[in-house]
């Protein structure tokens, strides 16, 4: 008998496969063909982007715009909403409209080519969350800006072409569905019960310890209650922070650190699988609530056969979230 | 400069993308290979399925679960929910579980494997509408299930993977989550104003006529002010109704002329295109409640770059609304 499970943040019920035993082999997707590169994201294309926004260049190495970076930050060469002029809102009849002001960077992960977050150095990984702060910060001083989300596509035709590994950021005028969602339901549990649904759910979860798959000082990795994946993987901070901007030193490179090791286990599991991600961070206005929780949410793509969610809506994830954190958890043993 | 446009009716801003022009051909998705049958869906083969739960014969053709039918509605073999037993709910600490009661059947669009509903006769569209609302009112009996939500998926792996027509039926134990977003939006709307949002949509799509694809006495069919894709296309009945089970047979003709030639419109312009579609109707409890108004979503597979909707939740389209309309409403001149 399938199991309907609702997400306290995402208030999505989901329908869970309760057939057991599964192997993560079956959840394998296909081997893609890669591209070879060297691309437009490469060191020593540096002049085939947009001007940088940001680069972290180990100390006197090279000078902006040319090689000698290890992470970099540049405009979108064709971004989805537009950085110049003013934010106009206007009613249309009934309907609503506001023009595409926003900003959409990317952030290139790595120098080389055929790297993934999961083979860089681990210093890397702290400086691509390095930049991510960075540029949120910055981002937060434009007032025609409601928030940023940071995401990583699949490569399924909607994500950058290349295989050169890029996450994105996404300035916009008005806060993303799925970020206002979850902002609305957490702000409902918080005015019932005065505190905050994330700190509950680490409280819970580190009871129960089934659906854990890390653990460091700062951070803590687990599979949702309500997976709407297999595999799907939420990485949570221990101290109750609404905006990722203000996250520490400390806690950035600890995150760095189990993000790492979870995108190891992840391609040890599901044979080098993409990962896409996504980090929701309070809207700037909202700045530091007591209702939310900063959090990164992780999908491995993954093979499996699933109820369309289009106009339906009812996510069906044919893994346990028990079982997924079991084979998570012993991935690398 | 992209828009932001909001759909009162899902509250989703989309991004709509304004350069032009496009031409139709832009959106064709690539062509899949068809598989030639016949299968357990074909007439002759009814005793490869389950028996049948109601099923449309020309007077005197055939006996139940035998051929000569023209319309069929069989349980799925590999049913997301479960028809068996009781429903259960419970609390898990903060979470909240039911157990997967449901139903989830097929409705066999025609008895040739090859045909769409593009393709059968007339009178096969308005007997497929009618199973529909047959299986609705019967299923609306059981008072386990909340609502019923009508859907066909495009053959995207997801659906069933035969090429026979068949749309499905999933009966569930609580509000699917679009239909729910859809009523709680409604529900604000009418609160506000006193009036069904859907009507007043009509009536503004009425007077601008830019968005509308094809009418008729009963039926309207028109692009959504903020369609999420390109092509996307609402059939509204112009009577205010919430449950679709209790259209007339007269609107229900009518609704069978508008959608067969809005499917031909989008395979004369797509190139024969899968089309996706759900029916949303007010949940049983709720009745005919001034607030909902049945319609239909259509959504045609379409190839176009678009920013993922995954942890975000911004649709892209590339393609005016009013563009759409217009490339539809001059398909089959």
């Amino acid at each position: 008998m399938p199991e309907l499970r609702k997400d306290p943040v995402t208030a999505q019920w989901v329908i869970v496969r309760t057939e057991r035993p599964h192997r993560p082999e079956d959840f394998r997707p296909p081997r893609m063909a890669r591209d070879p590169g060297p691309c437009v994201f490469c060191e020593g294309h540096e002049d085939e982007t947009p001007p940088e926004l940001w680069a972290h260049r180990a100390s006197g190495d090279g000078v902006a715009n040319g090689p000698g970076w290890r992470v970099r930050v540049v405009p979108n060469r064709f971004p989805t909403l537009r950085v110049e002029g003013d934010l106009e809102r206007r009613g249309h009849g009934l309907y609503d409209v506001m023009n595409g002001v926003g900003a959409h960077e990317l952030v290139i992960e790595s120098a080389r080519h055929g790297d993934t977050l999961a083979t860089v150095p681990l210093a890397t990984v702290e400086e691509v969350l390095h930049a991510y702060q960075a540029r949120m910060t910055d981002l937060g001083r434009d007032t025609r800006f409601r928030s940023v989300v940071v995401f990583k596509a699949p490569r399924d035709g909607t994500g950058p072409a290349l295989d050169h590994p890029v996450s994105q950021l996404l300035a916009t005028p008005t806060v993303p569905p799925d970020l206002s969602h979850e902002l609305l339901h957490a702000r409902g549990y918080f005015d019932y019960r005065e505190r905050c649904l994330f700190c509950d759910i680490l409280q819970q979860e580190g009871d129960e310890r089934t659906r854990l798959v890390a653990e460091s000082d700062h951070v803590v990795a687990l599979v949702p209650f309500a997976a709407r994946t297999p595999f799907e993987t939420w990485l949570l901070p221990r101290r109750h922070l609404a905006s990722y901007q203000h996250v520490t030193r400390a806690e950035r490179r600890d995150l760095g650190r189990v993000l790492q090791g979870v995108l190891q286990r992840m391609h040890a599991l599901l044979a080098d699988t993409d990962v896409a991600f996504v980090l929701h961070s309070a809207p700037f206005a909202d700045g530091d609530v007591p209702f939310f929780h900063w959090h990164l949410e992780l999908t491995p793509a993954a093979a499996f056969p699933g109820l369309p969610a289009h106009g339906i809506g009812f996510p069906v994830n044919p893994l346990l979230p028990e079982d997924a954190a079991q084979f998570l958890r012993g991935a690398m043993a």
